[in-house]
């Protein structure tokens, strides 16, 4: 090098910096040249009418939603949500009817249910004592005389395929700034359960112990302790390698050494019973965490005019999302699980289509939003921490802000991403990334895998114009 | 840039790399040249001593040490401690006398031992019975009527300023493999306890609690689980943010979630009590990982001709390290907690001298080794996951090799590094560093805050003269 002037040369190296479609960067990488590659898309797919509403969205209406989008952010990054008691569905849910089931997703009809989700419905048919065995129970499903009703309409998320019960005990969440209420169904545990869709006798079994010994053990002992923090468990937990929904495990080991002292003032068999089920379900934190989003959202959807997502969740079948201040669900087919583990034996073809109302984790910071702090979640992508690192930026672009409690050792304690804008996901044609398990599609022998899936974009797009027609 | 030829031209940027001293790569950054800095030492410090037993150490005996280390690395690496019970000291360790303190570190007379030692002596003498109060209990102390001798003479480890009475319960870890079984005392929590340099009546009661209460209580636990491998745990509570020495709150979690089902089984007043202390104490997972670490470097230390360290112990007044294969304790100064964060209005002249046989968690991969994967850590270097991964690197160029069991998720799941090799300490003139907390020097307050201790070099370059010495 010299700083003397040399006379003008013709470059002998080219550089080139590739812009959109890689097949350009592809075939001078070909020929050994270096090439930037940058991951240009057309917004909004090039679709000129996505781009109309997207421009009054993102133009006259943009101060207008940003401050809605603000305040959603608020309620769902700011609100407190502890867990208080548990109750009987029944009691606390009283317009929910005696002969209801409620279930994961949006609404549904017996001919459209997922195999693993009609499973779990007719084992808890039969734990509710409506039918004497599963088959009774498929008459009785089959023929209507059992409402279905999706949880969400009722302040209430159920991870998986669950099936909710009127007689079944619920978890009850305050969110105390923001006076919502949520619940949830008690975890499931591992093995023969009906939340994976299961239908044996021990899968029924299990509905009951947990309407029978569970729920009264964990009601006194809730009671006993006064109320529990749940999310500032979770940002614990997050920053021990949860992410708060594939993986549960160190929130709920917080969550037993919380409760430790009230949970052994119990006494008699039953208490050990219990101890022992709590001591093998990893994801027993899992529901919790769910009620204490949905109590978050259910504040968050009080605010109207916002491109916000307060609703993101699956039945196996279709896949529905909701923007806060509107009660339309927007529809697509449920997707299947693209990057995934399959346990021994099982491959893609064996697995259902996602499932669950777990997704309302994604809108409050956890599961995908916080994969970048998951060893567990990493072994999906390929094994390193740099692929679960991507699923966190990803959610990153689709967001309105980082959490302010929920933060990353793995990325130098930054804020998980909070706030889907859909906007942003239609903008980008993007969607969020949900970290899932993945069950049988059909022959009922429950959990085949887990993995992290991508939600459809179509109905992103759909809530995007339903927006713009709300606003004009 | 051009391939043409261009005539020969004096350069005008001047790019530097320094070796060595920083001062001449200080003085050109200050012109504003850029200067690459390789951090190289003299070998040995220059020492000519030193230097010609490293030549015969690294030399003509290079091939025989090897060999040793490479056995002794195997036992540290691969043995599997599990607990197997509690036990009263006087009974499983008879040869200490009754009316003997164990104690951290090297030996020490009376005269020479750190205030907080001293009143935790002294509250365990009460404790004892031996004493109505601690004047009494320093008079007998004072004039030799209790015998003091190191924990680590008789196959047990106690952290901080643990003083261990012959009617206090010890923790029973067997290392099957090895044949060799180690104890160390119940961790006893926080607040005015004895372990921290306190002799209040609370310290006191505290002693007397862990005897009457949670020694019994533990031993029925872990005699109904049946063995628990510690490792495992540690192993699992290191990907969850735990060094497993300076914070083992994911390790104590795994394993109160492991033994809930026989804390649950319990009745009484007493096992809510019991279960109040574990519930609060988030450091009682470091006196079973310190006996687990313990049983492995009995194991290594019966490998002769070693240069790998199997003791590294601290009374607040000496510093000693033994070499595998020799019981010669080589001693220096304990240091004084260089990289640290004082609780508020403390500061380093309010702190004690490096105390504690928890060191010994450095000799198997845990504590200083392992600091990269954890936030909780950083915290006292800078507060950056880069600090804490410094101190892990260190390590590693002191190490004989890396754990196959204690994997850091943010090292992309290396092995934390285990073995510490007194040659390379001393060629390098760089000591481990170890995770710990600090007491107060004087005033009896017990805690005032936590950091990082720099081993002192001269008792590593004592020990590499000795093995030059016994090698011949």
């Amino acid at each position: 090098m010299t700083s003397r002037p040399t006379p003008a040369q013709l470059p002998t190296d080219i550089e080139v910096v590739n812009v959109g479609l890689p097949l350009f960067a592809d075939a001078l990488r070909a020929q050994g040249r270096p090439v930037d590659q940058l991951d240009w898309r057309i917004p909004a797919g090039g679709d000129p009418e996505l781009l109309a509403a997207l421009t009054t969205l993102l133009g006259r209406h943009a101060a207008r939603i940003d401050a809605a989008n603000a305040e959603v952010f608020r309620r769902l990054d700011t609100g407190v949500p502890v867990w208080t008691g548990v109750a009987t569905a029944l009691d606390v849910l009283p317009d929910v009817g005696p002969r209801t089931l409620l279930h994961c997703g949006p609404a549904i009809e017996w001919p459209d249910v997922a195999d693993p989700l009609r499973r779990s419905m007719r084992a808890a048919t039969v734990a509710e004592g409506w039918a004497a065995d599963v088959a009774e129970a498929d008459t009785l499903l089959r023929t209507g005389s059992i409402r279905l009703e999706p949880a969400n309409q009722h302040a209430t998320v159920v991870p998986m395929a669950t099936a909710l019960g009127p007689s079944m005990p619920v978890l009850v969440v305050d969110n105390q700034d923001g006076g919502t209420r949520a619940f949830s169904a008690i975890n499931q545990g591992s093995g023969e359960v009906a939340w994976f869709g299961r239908e044996t006798d021990a899968a029924i079994a299990r509905l009951r112990f947990l309407r029978d010994v569970a729920g009264p053990l964990l009601a006194t002992a809730v009671e006993s302790s006064g109320p529990v923090d749940l999310l500032s468990l979770a940002a614990q937990g997050l920053a021990m390698g949860d992410d708060v929904h594939m993986r549960t495990q160190a929130s709920t080991n917080l969550l037993i050494r919380h409760l430790l002292p009230q949970l052994v003032a119990a006494t008699g068999q039953q208490a050990v019973e219990f101890a022992r089920f709590l001591s093998g379900d990893h994801l027993f934190f899992l529901n919790l965490a769910m009620a204490a989003a949905k109590s978050l959202t259910m504040w968050a959807e009080q605010v109207g005019g916002s491109s916000i997502v307060t609703t993101m969740a699956r039945n196996g079948t279709t896949f529905g999302v909701r923007l806060a201040g509107s009660p339309a669900w927007l529809l697509a087919e449920a997707p299947e699980i693209g990057d995934a583990l399959y346990n021994p034996g099982h491959g893609p073809g064996s697995g259902a289509r996602d499932i669950g109302d777990s997704a309302v984790l994604e809108l409050i910071g956890l599961g995908g939003a916080a994969a970048a702090g998951s060893p567990a979640v990493a072994a999906f992508l390929g094994g390193t921490m740099a692929g679960a690192a991507e699923v966190t930026e990803n959610m990153t672009d689709l967001c309105h802000g980082t959490s302010s409690r929920f933060k990353l050792p793995t990325l130098d304690m930054r804020g998980t991403p909070v706030g889907v804008d859909a906007r942003l996901v239609a903008k980008l044609g993007v969607t969020p990334q949900v970290n899932t398990g993945i069950l049988h599609v059909s022959d009922g022998s429950g959990q085949v895998g887990a993995g992290v899936a991508t939600a459809p974009l179509q109905c992103f797009t759909d809530a995007v114009f339903d927006l713009a027609r709300r606003l004009g």
